[in-house]
């Protein structure tokens, strides 16, 4: 095997080990690490939950002495601060290894290429950008939010063929099937929030939750109960339409109100209130972020979806998709009324397209060199 | 290699064959013809066109005297009976093949078993049901029409990611892209017939015909000029609200004009006149299979859609969808006018998804277990 193939091939295994962080790193990225001695892996490990080690350091004492002259592997450059646990960068030092081998630059200004130096002061070899879309394609959320203060976006759309929720009189149960159900379960235990509305609260009751037993069997298994973790919900309640005993209030898990002035029910001690009068979605957005809320995943009606895209906030669009037709009176997925030029229409770049049981999920993002999330189901 | 695994790979290699006759032979069927020995191929062919030899002439013709002693498999039941050319099964026997493998049996009543139980009282082993779904495939105009007197019909929609074919104000320009467009060429090169109305003539003066020069590359490569048939043009035009300066009646090719009443315009020469007051779209259609049309590619307005889908005359969808939004108050893809329960909506069975630049095609089935056209593009 050549040195490229080879670090393509050990990257690709760090790669996947990241990925096995992908319900709980969060606010972290994803990463992970190999070990190797050519082609022999000594060591291996992947960053599971904050506060916990880093995958440089499971893979270091997975690897032992064994380390000394090896090549560390790392899906992000390797970090040089003291966050909740010490730098990386020390322990890559302190082991010894000849040569390290990163995706990518830490996006993080804290990091921001500091660990890459660091390393070759210390008389290592450093290489930068080994499958580094592949990296990227892991922790959009984060890498956003590191870069910009907002968090990642991602708009769920469900619908028939026609792009239609339900009939006009309202009948809309089972447009799509249970594959699709279990694959938003998929998508909701990778976002740090879930986004809706009073409205969706008041209609439906939804629960906006995880439920384990409810994900889809390739994710049971990289997930087991004992891990699972509720991302935090986050209903727009600008007007206090809802109250304490819908369901998103009730269930385990972190939930903020977004509200224009403050409400006068009493509410469980999981939610939390936040007074933000006329703030824009821009606003809430970069609120969300600044609370460490790097990827969003929006449930919610067909106006909430029009005013994200209106003011350019969707960076990927998920959209589930029945092979039922309901016609031009029904309703529809999206309010984006008032349009006048086909040049206003917010337009994506389709990057996967999936079968879902009966229906198909179509994946669009901003970006025309997006990233490709959920790799991993 | 097995006997099983040689039938079935000589069958593909004729599914092969029979796929090149599938812009020029209707109204008959497409069908392929591999004569073998073992493993060694003596011959094959397939129909081109009708009035030219069925492919087990020109198979049988490449083998010569090789054919002795062979095995022939052929897509499609051999005809026992005379039609534009004298019977396929003859010349089998007269050949000495001592074995056929066929596809399918021929639903042409005319056949139907016929030319099966004829090689077989020659003292020929006949085997029936190697890759039947795929040679049914081929061939899904022809066999509705021979088992139901009415045509296949394929309804294209075309719109954005949530169902809308314009703006309100009408703005429609560039929804979906060059592919997508060249893609229909190629579907309308494989029908029998391409069906409109009126109101589309009158809206956007449409060719509908076909255009070699726009054909997908893999369909020229396939589809020489020389070769090149003009569908038949159908336009609903009851109320003879269409002239004929209309460009869909000056170019090339057939075109039928279904009207309640005469029209008083002098029309050219290509242009027949079916006079059918109040006709059902259920009888218009069965009129068009009587006169050998037997796939019908539907190009026209969310209206005659809805027609179609509620009265359940749709086989197959074919969706082109671009990465784009248009919101709630445009154009719908389909008119379904006051429909009262999700259960009567028209539902599909999703069957194929392919990318076309940057739009993607989905197409869906009536029947669940349908038949995969546009395997050939």
């Amino acid at each position: 095997m050549s040195n490229n193939q080879r670090d393509n091939t050990m990257m690709a295994r760090a790669l996947a080990l990241a990925a096995q962080g992908r319900f709980t790193t969060t606010p972290n990225p994803n990463v992970g690490c190999v070990i190797a001695h050519g082609d022999d892996i000594v060591g291996e490990g992947f960053h599971l939950a904050p506060g916990g080690p880093h995958a440089e350091v499971h893979a270091l004492k997975a690897a032992g002495k064994r380390a000394q002259g090896a090549t560390a592997y790392v899906t992000l450059e390797p970090c040089s601060h003291y966050g909740r646990t010490p730098p990386c960068c020390d322990a890559l030092i302190a082991a010894n290894v000849s040569r390290v081998v990163c995706a990518m630059q830490d996006p993080n200004p804290q990091v921001a290429g500091r660990g890459i130096a660091r390393l070759q002061e210390a008389g290592i070899e450093v290489v930068v950008g080994v499958m580094a879309e592949q990296a990227k394609a892991l922790n959009p959320g984060f890498i956003k939010r590191m870069l910009t203060q907002m968090p990642y976006v991602q708009l769920k759309l469900a619908g028939s063929l026609d792009g239609r929720t339900a009939l006009a009189n309202g009948q809309s149960k089972w447009i799509t099937g249970e594959s699709a159900r279990a694959d938003v379960q998929a998508f909701r235990a990778q976002a740090s929030a879930i986004l809706s509305t009073s409205a969706t609260v008041l209609a439906d009751n939804p629960s906006l939750n995880v439920r384990q037993s409810q994900l889809p069997r390739a994710t049971l298994d990289a997930y087991p109960q004992s891990t699972v973790r509720q991302p935090t919900r986050v209903v727009l309640d600008r007007d206090n339409k809802t109250s304490p005993d819908a369901t998103v209030y009730q269930l385990d898990g972190d939930v903020i109100r977004i509200v224009d002035s403050p409400s006068n029910h009493a509410w469980p001690d999981n939610v939390q209130e936040w007074v933000m009068p006329d703030a824009s979605l821009t606003a809430i957005l970069r609120a969300l972020a600044g609370h460490d809320i790097d990827k969003v995943w929006v449930e919610a009606g067909a106006r909430l979806a029009g005013q994200l895209l209106t003011e350019s906030l969707v960076d990927e669009l998920i959209v589930y998709q029945a092979p039922v037709l309901l016609g031009g009176d029904s309703r529809p997925l999206v309010a984006l009324d008032g349009m006048q030029r086909m040049d206003d229409a917010p337009r994506f770049h389709f990057n996967h397209m999936t079968r879902l049981g009966d229906d198909v999920r179509l994946t669009a993002m901003l970006s025309e060199h997006g990233v490709i999330t959920q790799e991993y189901e």
